[in-house]
């Protein structure tokens, strides 16, 4: 939704001076106050003023989660810059395009990503890794002393159910808003220490760094997930709340006695889709206060929230809208009944206004005001939401989102390929991992480990198909719309046939 | 300032549909949960349909603190008429013209008032006890679902520096923000319970009432102050939070022994003016968690608070103001340097747009976008805040304000009185209390004890002066305007004279 004009002062700013000596940041030992990372902000803030960034343009990040991402986050706003950042694990094609959509000023790299960035092909993005940006003077600019609830603080592209990823817009209300509204529900202790093991390219890791500003708490930033490292930082470093997916909680939860975690622990917050019952039974053993959650990037990070004492009484509930968001479940925006399956709709000032330069998909999701989130549920007689489907064939993988349609057309890109279909088979480790099935042209000759290959010259290596089948047709409706969901059939039909099988 | 339009669920719909089964309210020890809370208000929202009241319209209240109170307040929302809180200290006078200047559609009253009541002269509102408004019938009318930020809530009467009472504007952003920013810095427990122990009548008792449908915890209602019971309340009911003034902590404080409060106890939020030294010292030696805090019911309540840790090394400072509020020390609207006094000036989406019906009074205290309180402050190297004169001649008394002016008013309208000027004098009881000095005519003759009862026909008791004393002339400036802070010195000399003591 728009937000309204609603000046406030910069939340950095404004943090520093209330409580310039609390601690706001620890990465691996290294802690910092909120007077010195408000120092080394408006430092960054100047260089990248030296650079020629100014208010409005396009600041696009490859960067592991670390203290120099946090202070550049924190400098974008005191230049007015919008933040664009990029999942590090996109292959080189993938950012370039990215860039190319946001039109982006400039790339900011850790080191770490130099080979991939050689690939970048863009010729009106300015490409700096951040020991060049550190050679840049700090230029006399006027900082900003103010934001706009309704400037854009955030473009984090997403994947879509047809084609290219989207850039959705984030202004500073809809992230003032999701913190506001977070609080209202989890509550706020000045004590908190809100650990990020997700990365801060993802609205999981960002909205942690821009609650802590928020609230004036102190973020915890590991820079991977690593499951005895968040236990660690549970039971031996005071982490008071967590935010995970129910394949990261598996495995720490391996790690945890009977004990359970210390008193300090309130709150784990679980998102990624319905948590398995043994999960959240496990959990109740040991006393862990599991929040599932449901939320996506386009409403800026959590949503509808379950309260642990809710948890195995309304399993695989994801709870009610926070306050003071609204939900609907429809059907052609018509309510359903209570228990009747339908469309989820959002309401919220945390919602997003729509996608970058996409009119047309922005028309498609906002509509009378309310945005369609395209995931199927229902609500039962007590208004508690169960989401039955994560939009059109979303498959989930070690926490990722990954669309069908993108592998789809990447397969579809090579000259053999005629039609592709792509679905999710679950995995022990990461959730659901993507498979895929091809009709080839006759005249073409292509192996299964030839199309993989392409795809990961050109693909995240999440989204890589684990495996990739031969088929002479593929399921289509009436209207010759491939039916993903019945993919699986294939799978079986081949198995019985035993062909293209190991 | 002008709230932006923000439509939002109706909170207590909100507020019950996410925990109808948690406390809402308790007074006495009867104790309503949000469901019961949110069916009382919508069929007393039903029985006012059934009056005629409809949105827009003005309810003014006369009402002790009652689980009455508090539903009739939240079932105005569901109509959308404005709450219009009267002192029930006020006399009929004062009560018949804030009616008047409210044009208010109806006047809901408790038994207890009924004798003032009767006196209260207005033939455009309706008058009712709260027992006739309940011999209703609940008419199906359509209760709204949604608030607008924009909307206007309350118009609560505050005396002024200069003759009538003025109706503070507050809409439901005012207190939306007041509520979020007093979270930000004081935190929020799901398990709070707030106690009330001042009127809902002011923005302290009514702030707390608003924030307890928002936050989702309990406000527990005293009728009146008795510091026994609210000794009791927090050492064996598990209250977390109290609001209180100086006078009344430090009648607390006696019957607290040196153990002081259990643990759960974690805010004592102190406002009406800076704290006496031992005072804080006690509550120090008591490890009891004093807030100190500034702010008036154009702020919708507290907007600038200094925290414990403080409270000692920073004696006498209001602290800084609330995420995201501003603050600025001015002379002619030009910020003065750190340390130099000038008037304090206030910026953020909790300060009201302005009074009911008083362009000038608007214009004059909200200028360039900044609300003037008419206070006196500086700031510190810090940025804390030391408040150093509430108002031209504001009296406190017993948490009470009492503008001089106000009174002046009254006593000029004697047929005797050619002068008047109104100060205040320390009290051990009151903090403060107001003594009047008057000229009289020469040809009339009048004593003490008549003015002192023709002011207790007009004027609230707390605003009846102790004494008033007869002098020949007043202390005027050049410009003839009356030097209020030298009044004193006309006592001293009197004192001197041995005139007109006992």
């Amino acid at each position: 939704m728009q937000s309204p004009q609603m000046k406030m002062p910069l939340w950095l700013d404004k943090r520093a001076f209330l409580t310039p000596e609390r601690p706001a940041i620890e990465v691996n030992g290294e802690k910092w106050n909120w007077a010195w990372l408000n120092k080394e902000a408006k430092g960054i803030a100047r260089r990248l003023g030296s650079i020629g960034v100014s208010k409005g343009e396009r600041v696009a990040l490859l960067m592991d989660n670390s203290l120099n991402m946090v202070a550049v986050i924190h400098a974008l706003s005191y230049i007015g810059a919008i933040l664009v950042p990029l999942n590090n694990r996109l292959a080189a094609p993938e950012i370039t395009w990215q860039l190319l959509d946001a039109e982006a000023k400039l790339l900011l790299y850790d080191s770490a990503f130099q080979e991939k960035v050689a690939q970048v092909d863009v010729d009106k993005t300015k490409v700096m890794a951040w020991s060049e940006m550190l050679t840049y003077v700090e230029t006399d600019i006027d900082l900003q002393t103010h934001i706009e609830l309704s400037d854009i603080h955030t473009i984090m592209y997403t994947s879509g159910t047809t084609g290219r990823p989207k850039g959705v817009i984030l202004t500073y209300g809809n992230h003032w808003w999701s913190a506001t509204s977070s609080m209202l529900n989890l509550g706020l202790n000045t004590e908190d220490r809100w650990l990020v093991c997700t990365p801060m390219f993802h609205m999981s890791g960002l909205s942690i760094l821009l609650r802590s500003v928020v609230y004036g708490i102190t973020a915890v930033i590991h820079k991977d997930f690593d499951p005895v490292k968040v236990n660690q930082a549970i039971l031996q470093e005071g982490v008071t709340m967590v935010s995970v997916v129910s394949a990261m909680l598996s495995r720490m939860i391996e790690g945890v006695t009977m004990e359970g975690y210390p008193d300090h622990f309130r709150c784990m917050l679980l998102g990624g889709g319905p948590a398995p019952r043994p999960l959240l039974e496990k959990c109740r053993e040991r006393g862990i206060p599991v929040f599932q959650t449901y939320g996506m990037t386009e409403t800026a990070s959590q949503v509808v929230t379950l309260s642990p004492e809710d948890s195995l009484q309304k399993l695989g509930s994801a709870g009610k809208a926070l306050f003071p968001t609204e939900l609907r479940i429809v059907m052609g925006m018509k309510d359903v009944a209570p228990g009747e399956e339908g469309e989820i709709l959002l309401r919220g000032f945390n919602v997003t206004q729509g996608y970058w330069k996409r009119q047309d998909a922005t028309e498609k999701a906002i509509q009378e005001g309310w945005f369609r989130t395209g995931d199927i549920g229902r609500l039962d007689e007590e208004g508690y939401l169960y989401v039955l489907d994560r939009r059109s064939d979303l498959i989930i993988s070690g926490g990722e989102n990954v669309y069908p349609a993108e592998i789809e057309a990447t397969l579809l890109s090579h000259s053999a390929v005629v039609e592709a279909g792509v679905t999710g088979v679950p995995d022990d480790r990461w959730g659901e991992v993507a498979i895929g099935f091809v009709c080839v042209s006759q005249e073409k000759n292509v192996a299964e480990q030839e199309l993989i290959l392409y795809c990961e010259n050109r693909l995240a290596r999440y989204k890589i198909p684990r495996r990739i089948y031969f088929v002479k047709e593929l399921p289509r409706n009436a209207a010759n719309k491939l039916m993903r969901r019945q993919l699986l059939h294939l799978l079986s039909r081949k198995q019985d046939e035993g062909v293209n099988e190991e």
